[in-house]
């Protein structure tokens, strides 16, 4: 059974990481890292494990790592995780980033956006990890950076209409709201209760970088410049991203010919779902899975298309798709550990 | 003192109406009429009034209405209103309207989107009660229609910056993003608790009744026609409106410039606030009150405009706005009964 | 494999045991009836459910529902159960009720807080589904009526410790705190949105039927009267009930005497975590999962205990504990369907 | 025009004092002060107050306090409170602190639950100001310490009836459920939006220092010694304390009785309302009010009174209740600045 370590396990997403993987069938999860809460129990920094999982959280040593894990994920912050691929790869471990350090295949824009990079010769290697679109990359590669969660929810339902050249690169607006676990554990005014609740803003507008990480992959799989309008908006619920997309038609185009267009392009794909004409996607939908729902709306009166997706930032925004990811990577099936049906309310 | 009288007192638009004309200093309310609670106390409907007023619902009778009160504010829903606006113009009343019946000019806009109109030759004296533009008319006027709350939060950034020919009248995406009370009190599985918390999703999709609204007053302050593509959300609070807009820049323009155009042609009117470049909208800050705040980002890389205006919808998208429209037109201080300091939180 | 069918599955707790029922390993969910939905797809109108079943809501037809079913859940309300209750048993089903119907053992108390009692006959071959206190007797059963949320949360702390004598059973209070789905899907005011967020409150103050089901109980496994004043309220939230349970201790009782009582007596159960002095009950840690949480603490100062339980009102305070139930039934894994690690936040 | 200064503006109990002052119509608020924010406007702060007022915070400089206010509010952490006051006296201003500092006539009892008290010769002089119980000793007083939340919410429903000699003084239990505002601002896990969000729990179980508070007056109050178990739960919404108080009775007592007692009791206070039978508080009927509500029902199978008691912790639990003290002292209208109409919703 494929042995699996978590550095940074006491995060949301590496909690997350924990829940999922606690269930997963194809694995034993088998070391946990934390900075925060060494010697500690899991279940006594997240209560709800009590009796679900016996693991204490250690110090990081890379050594014991190696030893206890087949597979490790990374789920740090930014910076911090580059510190510690390296090693890890040159063990023969295979490594699933979750932070923004080896998503880039250019070091130059990440230390636009981020900060000096100090492992740039394994950005080479290293696998965008957007599942649905890097499948086949994603199955051999040693080293996976996944994506971020509002990158996900926009790159997912534009990608395979820019394939078909549907839409005007240069009208692109992407409006996002997200969930404030996307702003993760860190103690900040922004996620104090009170000034949350009863609360909707936007913020870091047109300037947030995921917008460099999105155009990147938009323009690679555009075969040309793609930039995007992208302004994300801060929603008072725990979990989930909606983000509406506005493009120019390039022409006339049908609601049927763009559902085709995506239907087709995700047949084998088991968790995007294509939503039909009277139905549109709500962040409650895919709230706890690796779901992501698209909703398709042309607006012929203005020949622009709109174009809805909804995900769990925690799940297929970070680590639902870092493990759909191992499942592909260790030829699991793809939907191992995710496939637990979904709450009504 | 002048003597108000309001129809249709107890959904959320009409006990907004009470609330804010309770507190007001020129005025008194003299008479609530009721559909559903005839001879039912307004305390008992509403107990966080208990002890503030002692106004009980009545039937309504266009006699006593008269002869009660000088001015008559309607929060019926949109069909019923009509059927009683002839009758108090007729007697010699003013009336504040607050459903759709008396905003189009156009009585084939309006039944194009809602129903057939009942009172059409009403529709050429009527007012668009949207305070800041329409302030001289509003004075005089005998029968105002006042804005929708969408079109409120959309027009109000929009009408200088048209006037002042600095956006490409072709490319205006309008994103909102509203709280659960704008969909009344009336009982749906929409608004059901269970169905709202924890989601998010957008709804009417380019097909709200709202939007004939907002480009009927955008094309004739511009001058021109204007589309605009818009999109509504249902978001996770009790009240307020979130507006971001998109819109191409017809050339190079910056903040200050922006700034400017919106700051001098709001300089007389005391509920508009035009924020500085490092600060941003948030419902939050306007919940209770009157004010329309506005945020302004200019996006350089893709030569395109953000506004970003906030409401509280139940106040200046509905009772509030209708309130200030009545201090106009009666000579009172604009902001009577509307100056509570906001909360905090 | 057993086969399983659901009468009323598109309320909530329907709807819960569809989730449950889709992943449970040993059984096929083969039948779903509705009154409201009939031949429409289950994903229709839970559409988070889309790719996951292809079930369609059937009209209610007995005969169907013993061709294509082993064992039948009834989630419908209290009185419509009972009428068909009979007909299944007599055609040799096992039957799982979610009502109030087959959970009092004396008809006169059912009728006395509900309705005259169409199949009396069959309360006495009934067994109360509170699993871990009637474990022996759910073995055999054929009928169970699963208990309500509020006495599931009520009864599991306080049984242990009256068999055991250890609190004074004339001064029991219990506080319950319940999210708002306890109060189904159906319409009402009490329900709106609005008029919950931000909110709190009492309701059916020591009135509440759920009353006179957990003195049933609590009196049978005392071997005496015990009498409960109980205090529902509701909170904004979706899920969970957080009860608050203060009696006075019989003489001076440690800590570790009340935990010892609990933990001996739970030990076999998989269901119940007795939580350390050092951590406390909360509703999130229990969401979406079977646990009932329980906390202790003392009151030395007033010789008083204070017991806090905490579960998902619509887990193990409704469908959870129904497929629990089945389990113990049809002798599965107790656990089985009901494993799943409950997520961090 | 009295001068209002306000030392620590910029915490939520602070921010709410602002608030309301800026609307108060006989008092001009002049300074303010603030540890974290030195020479930040306060609009900066708080941006709903944009427009609204353009103090700037300044260091805390006693002499100037002195020279701008003739009466200071406190809103500082306890212990802070204790170094100023002193001072402030001696210069002849009249101050109301909002922390504990100088809520307890009894230094030891101050001692044993917060820390060593540096004032404790103004203990004498201080009057709770808990304001319709102390009305006449707050008219003169030169220092009110202004009770904490909780205490309002058990001490305001209770108080008569312990004079009144109603219920078994040994038999209290408080069950109260508060906002998080009550938190304060101060960042900590405890208030992050996500861990609060869909969460209830308790909290220093029948070990909160507020417990000795409310002791201390009920006791006083009675006569005799009163012991309170005091159970405080955290309740995901931004405002409000709903607080259920169960005790036996000492003989057969009717609903009407109990609620002449408290009517009669409290017929010269404008922000008492005693409900009738078919109404129970709701704390968002008192949101944003001064108002106290209290509901009342006699569980006659128990012989057990309940008493549900509905407060805006930072009005009526904090600001507005300091306010109120101000205005006492001051001989203005009680409700000068606290008499706006509550929201609907």
């Amino acid at each position: 059974m494929t042995k699996v370590g978590i550095i940074g396990a006491t995060g949301y997403a590496g909690a997350e990481l924990v829940r999922i993987l606690c269930d997963h069938p194809q694995i034993k999860l088998t070391i946990l890292s934390s900075r925060q809460y060494v010697d500690v129990k899991f279940e006594k920094i997240y209560p709800s494990m009590t009796n679900v999982t016996d693991l204490v959280c250690e110090e990081l040593s890379i050594d014991k790592m190696c030893e206890k894990a087949d597979v490790v994920f990374i789920a740090l912050p930014h910076k911090l995780s580059m510190k510690f691929v390296p090693e890890l790869l040159a063990r023969g471990k295979r490594v699933i980033d979750l932070s923004a350090d080896f998503r880039f295949k250019d070091a130059k824009t990440y230390e636009a956006f981020y900060q000096s990079h100090t492992a740039k010769e394994l950005l080479e290697i290293s696998v965008y990890g957007l599942s649905e679109i890097y499948f086949e990359q994603i199955k051999n590669a040693t080293l996976v950076g996944t994506p971020g969660c509002y990158p996900t929810s926009v790159l997912l339902p534009l990608v395979p209409l820019l394939k078909s050249n549907l839409i005007d690169v240069n009208t692109i607006v992407a409006d996002s709201k997200s969930g404030v676990s996307g702003a993760g554990r860190s103690l900040s005014l922004t996620t104090h209760f009170c000034e949350v609740n009863e609360s909707l803003k936007a913020y870091k507008i047109a300037e947030h970088r995921h917008n460099p990480e999105m155009e990147m992959v938009l323009s690679l799989e555009a075969g040309r410049p793609v930039k995007v309008t992208f302004v994300p908006h801060l929603v008072p619920m725990t979990r989930g991203i909606l983000t509406t997309i506005y493009s120019n038609l390039m022409e006339k185009t049908s609601f049927e010919e763009i559902k085709n267009c995506l239907t087709s392009f995700y047949s084998q794909r088991p968790f995007i779902r294509i939503f039909p004409a009277d139905r549109q996607p709500d962040t409650r939908y895919v709230r706890g899975t690796n779901f992501c729902d698209i909703g398709i709306k042309v607006d012929e009166r203005n020949n622009r298309l709109i174009l809805i997706s909804a995900i769990d930032n925690l799940v297929k925004g970070a680590a639902g798709q870092a493990v759909q990811n191992m499942n592909i990577m260790f030829g699991f099936d793809e939907v191992a550990g995710l496939s637990a049906a979904p709450f009504p309310v």
